[in-house]
């Protein structure tokens, strides 16, 4: 077994501390990844305090992992010693579903193996995240990293990046189209970037009127504070796609309201209560609500590659592991442009 | 202008009386049609009681309208009189917006004038609907009606038929498909009629367990009562498209939860209250929610079409005009198999 160092938190109202575990000895197929950089994800403070149920405690969170590979299993041809390399959301999935089959990991029908807080897939060992010394991961779960972009800006890419790529590409959003993104935070900033970089025209919905020069900055043509009910109403019929990023209570009928007939409003943030969907504005319009999870290994690689060509990261600001629990707080205070992101060196 | 007699309300709490009206005069594209049956829809019942606001009265409702034209004028090709003739939800539209030009009227992006409760593209004149002796509509809101059906059958084609053949053909419903109707109703039953005939695997999801026998003489290979929801979890993503035909509450998120990945649940039922959508239930497999209004012309008459091919039409209760009010009360307690349509000779 390896030693390995990290921080976690032992139960849904603690801070994270320092903390020992073991992770697995390298099997044949197996990579093991040095850490260098681990991004901080809402879905990491809403899993550690356990605002979803279902939390396993000790939790080592963290799942925008990229670092260097430190060694290789026999069989491993992937991945070879001193790349790059970084592990997203999945380290396994059950591999033989329609969806593992499809390239689409996330919606695995057994259970994808979550890259903390879950299960591998033989039912029982729990898995602990990035914000550790290092990790070991199967190769098929892995992605390669192009050395050419700055490597903590990368890190956000391995969960904010695919969580907004797959949805755009999904529902084909290119040139021409009017593109929403609701939410100016970590996952909005990449939405606002990819949609962008496809050539749609981005308008920001956002409560802050301070993020106005940002997100134009990022590359939206239009800003709107969504507080004043009129600023929408003059814009409905509109959108051909919105991506809502917002996982606070927020009245979604709204933006249902500003697409186009047979548009779409794709849910990636996560409010804690149901929405209130009008049935007349999904209706009236033939208009869709649907969501999308992260994205599948190919399509994280695909994305990793499109930004790679393109020269696209995240926005961060880099911290020691030992200012974790600050930038928790941050993060919900939404005082972070726009993701915290832990050089894995300091721990 | 025509001397026209109908049934009308007058108030959102008045019973249906006899009303006597004017229809204008024809001008040069202009059908006159005697109407001889008019469906009872689930919506003449809301609108006549104001339950979805903005109703405007007298009301004259009914928008499953099959009859026989009598005049046409001068410039009119599509139809001769004496030949069959039906009038659905629409009798005009704007015919210059994407939508309109798409041939998906429904969606018209200025304003569709509803068969009744609705207002002319002049901006101010009212219609009304098909509760009456006659109609004068402009021969492009005119459907074709084939003569080797039952005709009182044929009415509620013109709203139920549409509104459940739309979203079956939109979303490619077909062979080795599952697909799930939810409430068996007016449109309900014709949903599991055209399901069935198109090639998919059809379950009935109903309150109601003395509907079985119903359910599988439409053509359903599987029935579930849904009030039990262990009923309901050992179905979970299992089916491809679910449409959803209950205007009553009730828990949507039970049925996106038996969509697969990728499923589409759509709503044709129109709940008074706000649907309670769990952003998770979306999320962790892609499911869509999405909503769709009746049917274009083009796509109307298509569907008749279709049905005349096949003898597809709807289990219908023929009553005089003068019960039109004990059919409303009976509506409401589900106690017709599957729709009330009027005979219009006992005006």
């Amino acid at each position: 077994m390896l030693s390995t160092r990290g921080y976690a938190s032992t139960n849904p109202t603690s801070t994270l501390e320092p903390f020992h575990f073991e992770r697995r000895d390298l099997g044949p197929h197996d990579v093991l990844i040095e850490i260098l950089y681990c991004g901080i994800c809402h879905s990491d403070i809403h899993q550690a305090r356990d605002e979803w149920g279902g939390s396993m405690f000790p939790m080592v969170p963290g799942h925008e992992i990229v670092g260097r590979v430190a060694r290789v299993g026999s069989a491993v041809t992937r991945l070879n010693v001193g790349e790059l390399a970084g592990v997203g959301t999945m380290v396994d999935s059950c591999r033989v579903c329609e969806s593992c089959k499809d390239g689409l990991e996330q919606y695995c029908a057994k259970h994808p193996s979550w890259t903390y807080n879950g299960i591998e897939q033989d039912g029982k060992t729990p898995t602990y995240g990035g914000y550790s010394s290092q990790i070991v991961v199967d190769e098929q779960y892995t992605l390669k990293i192009a050395p050419n972009l700055p490597l903590a800006n990368v890190a956000p890419l391995l969960c904010a990046g695919i969580t907004t790529y797959s949805p755009l590409r999904h529902f084909n959003v290119g040139p021409g189209q009017r593109v929403g993104v609701v939410g100016l935070g970590g996952l909005g900033h990449m939405a606002v970037k990819l949609a962008a970089s496809m050539g749609a025209e981005v308008t920001v919905f956002s409560t802050s009127k301070t993020k106005e020069q940002d997100a134009r900055r990022l590359g939206a043509q239009d800003f709107v504070v969504s507080l004043d009910p009129k600023n929408l109403d003059a814009l409905a019929n509109r959108f051909d796609f919105i991506l809502d990023a917002v996982s606070a209570p927020h009245d979604v009928n709204a933006y249902l309201n500003l697409l186009r007939r047979d548009g779409v409003v794709a849910m990636v943030g996560v409010p804690a209560k149901p929405l209130q969907v009008q049935a007349l504005s999904l209706i009236l319009k033939r208009r869709t609500l649907t969501g999308s999870g992260v994205g599948g290994i190919r399509e994280t690689q695909e994305m990793l590659d499109y930004c790679a060509e393109r020269h696209i990261t995240s926005d961060v600001e880099v911290i020691p592991i030992q200012q974790v629990n600050e930038a928790y707080e941050r993060t919900l205070n939404g005082d972070v442009r726009y993701r915290f992101v832990i050089d894995m060196n300091t721990l």
